[in-house]
């Protein structure tokens, strides 16, 4: 299959409904940002890469980084994480409180804000929060092959202050004990790991060791077991789009995980790592465009884990 | 790969812990059933079988009756049925009735209580009541390749009696116009598609179109368009065991559907159908044994959708 | 005090303003009443009866008759009807189904529809269903002083027909094991009381022994105790008017009852029952005239129970 | 009427009970109270005062304070409060956020937390914290006719320290846009007006104005307009003992707010001010012989709003 035409096709395609969807507002800074830039690139197991579009110009992780810290959290914690956040899909938005209060600050999962938050709570437990923030960005680094990998302070800057709903879900947590360390500490943590900015070629080549049964497959390197990896993959199919799950499952075939900055980083097991970025979001928060991409390569590349 | 002992290991593995789990209760018929039965089967897309425990003894197919109930409305509706029923996981029980209040009537999903009353409504579009379920007897005999399927009318009466709550539901879709037939006719289809008596043989059978493309291998008649059998079990991945289709994707990592009769239908794209059986339930109403007999099975075999 | 100058009053300041609000449109029968149509009826405790608008013509008593079936069921069951039902106001509409899954079957009081249900089951815990009609109408003639008194049996038989929320509701409870009875029975009497035309004059006259710590002051009959009165008034003003109980009590200060045929019935304790009617309703589904016309009573008689 | 007689009646009847209930122990500090205490201080609108048990023993005032922060803000706001806090029971905990959510952050009433919190925001919009705080004193002090009036220190900071619950609240309304200042300013101010220290016999006096047509009977002073008195006592019956408002309405029959320092201040309009104290909680958090007493006591006096 030749990968490299299939990118372009997409691409091509797409060129004229660029703009479509709506951009993040409610973070001051990502409201900046140009609608009509899409890009995608594609990291093989064997190490090929494949780009179309924007795919090295830097947008912001977002909630992609969740599937990252997670991976960090697990790796200190271990199974007992789960103890203190679920792996249901919420069937409610990314940052409802409802759910909370019903399961006694338990989170669904660890892809929505609140469990994401736990997480990063969990983290806290082994380092300090500059120490975290340092060790998620030697992660990251690391798996995306690229020392030059920054935070965008203006971002993080921005969340923080106008974070109040994710204040709120802390501290509703904290209320029920299922937080333990100072609020502001966990959500500066938080928002700084939301504000790395990273462009589709580090982000796929980043989430190569999902697709490879949790092994780097280029350096080697083993990130986590191919178990651990699976049930990565399993968490970012059933919650990965928020309450967009059932319907990026049911179109695209693939765990995926979206972030509001327009990013979609989306594994095919045994075959590669794929992101696609631009920032219009459909109505539940996922990039509009992103998604018919990303549905697009499936149906070409028969790489759907739902049978070819 | 030697499946048939990794069949008979698992049901040795198991043979201690049979009668974990409660039995369902609340149809009468189904708690008199023998906690203590266990039965797999195997059947591959090349044909071959394997069985081991009580993979002949019939039981009740219950909600795994939605899968295929789902397939024929598809099949008479088209995509135009997701007007209907959404195809997002419910986040709740899977009779719960606080959703669709939410959501003005219109089910997360199809395998949930409210979302296959929708889908038997649907059908009956087409068919009168009991065109529907001698339509629906005919498709399942065909998929199962066995003649001798019969309704037990003790369940199914069992059902009727005693199923308020889907009477509820029923009524309440119907208030907000989701529900377009006479209830009772509704939930008559419904109480009896549920009450197919089935063993794992024939179940592991019917399913095998969703392991290959939508075709039926054996027979090579094709039930549904590759698509649509990708899309079939992108549902059962995230909706297919109510409240616990998260935790069985992290742990088995097949799409799969479960009903309260203790049965489990499971899916290996491209390799396999699976069924397997055991009455006892765990707390979200799924087979307890039939649970862990799919985690024990997708260990061995490498087949979890989610990388070997 | 002038009471006849005060109801010609409202009656002349409202009379450009009649047809304001939307006449419920989903019981049919209720759809076709001619929504510019006004009355009230004052009686006091000393039998003085002020009229003025349309208070002889007979409209829909609907939800007002919750009031006169809970104290009949009271009159059977005694204090054990609070097992089955609460005393708090709902938060919610009138027709909600949300609390009740919540609550396990419990209604939250008997002025929602699904506590009204409660206690048409409880009263057919005495009667049969078609006595326990004929008792309702023996306890509304005797209360009202008028036999001629009727059932409007197309309202009746238009509710029956269309009732689908309500069936929910009563399926719904019984599945919880709080409904003893047939649904269809209990629904039967439910649509029947609801049935009832009355008009201003015959209901005001009805409710005059809630003004009266429990006796009817004119024919000296011992409707229920002065305690039993008093709860009853505390029950309408807390709960009374659905999700607009706080409202109305906040502008009104007295105790009532609300019907969606567009009646309020108010109690003033000590002083007199009143009765207003106009169609339109307000969006929490209560008399929008009706509502206006009791604010101005209150304030020029300074009945209100919160102070003069 | 003997009201002392009443009132020692009351008391003697109790004695027996006291340390009935659960005293509050979220609040570290609240936890620390002997539950055997009991007082109760009537002032009549003439002027006299009643008292038996712990009357002149301080407790903290806590929710009860809402009554009279709310006077404030209507003082300064006028009836445009009503734009950012309803007037409905709201059918959940005083602490809920649920509702929150589902109402876009807007406050059921102002005597849950959520609107409570909204209140001081906009007392916020007229003083200063410290002078907001300040005028809350001036104010409580005068209503009491008492100078010696102090905020408890170690209460407002226990308060301040574990409040995360309340932390949730107020982000969760400031991310709707219903919270405009710091949202520590605004707990501060919150927290203080809730720890002030007051006796049974200073808070009947100060909820005197209420009973009195918004006139302070013995001053003379002119608090609030009569419509105004009558609506805070309509809101006090219908929201003020939060999901037990329908209980105590249904028991008592008078306007109450209860606070979780086991405090109740009732109003019995144009005869009297109640306040009783007892510091263990029934299981909706009102004041369990506090409850008792004052149903006594509406039954003695027949001070019921609702009939004799």
């Amino acid at each position: 299959m030749d990968l490299q035409a299939v990118v372009d096709d997409i691409a091509a395609k797409l060129a004229e409904r660029r703009g479509e969807g709506k951009v993040a507002d409610y973070i001051p800074e990502l409201a900046k940002v140009d609608p009509k830039q899409f890009g995608i690139a594609i990291t093989t197991v064997d190490g090929r890469v494949f780009t179309a579009g924007d795919a090295t110009t830097p947008f912001s992780i977002q909630s992609i980084s969740k599937v990252f810290m997670l991976t960090l959290a697990l790796g200190t914690a271990g199974e007992a994480l789960w103890k203190r956040v679920g792996r249901e899909p919420s069937g409610s938005a990314f940052n409802s409180i409802v759910q909370l209060e019903h399961e006694h600050g338990i989170p669904r999962n660890p892809f929505i804000n609140a469990g994401a938050i736990v997480v990063c709570d969990q983290v806290l437990a082994s380092y300090k929060p500059k120490e975290a923030i340092g060790e998620y960005m030697r992660f990251m680094r690391s798996l995306a092959d690229d020392d030059s990998l920054l935070i965008d302070r203006s971002v993080a800057k921005s969340e923080t202050e106008t974070g109040f709903r994710n204040q709120a879900l802390a501290n509703f947590m904290r209320s029920f004990g299922n937080l333990h360390h100072d609020v502001d500490h966990v959500l500066g943590v938080y928002f700084h790991q939301c504000a790395l900015a990273i462009n589709c070629v580090q982000l796929s080549r980043a989430g190569l060791f999902l697709a490879a049964q949790g092994r780097d497959p280029i350096s080697g390197y083993s990130v986590v077991s191919a178990k651990r990896a699976r049930r990565i993959n399993a968490l970012m199919l059933t919650c990965g789009h928020y309450d967009g799950s059932g319907d990026f499952a049911f179109h695209v075939g693939l765990p995926g995980k979206s972030g509001v900055g327009g990013g979609i980083l989306a594994i095919a097991p045994g075959k590669a790592s794929v992101a696609v970025w631009s920032p219009g979001l459909n109505k539940v928060g996922n990039s509009a465009l992103g998604s018919v991409a990303l549905e697009m390569l499936a149906t070409r590349t028969g790489w759907s884990v739902f049978g070819a």
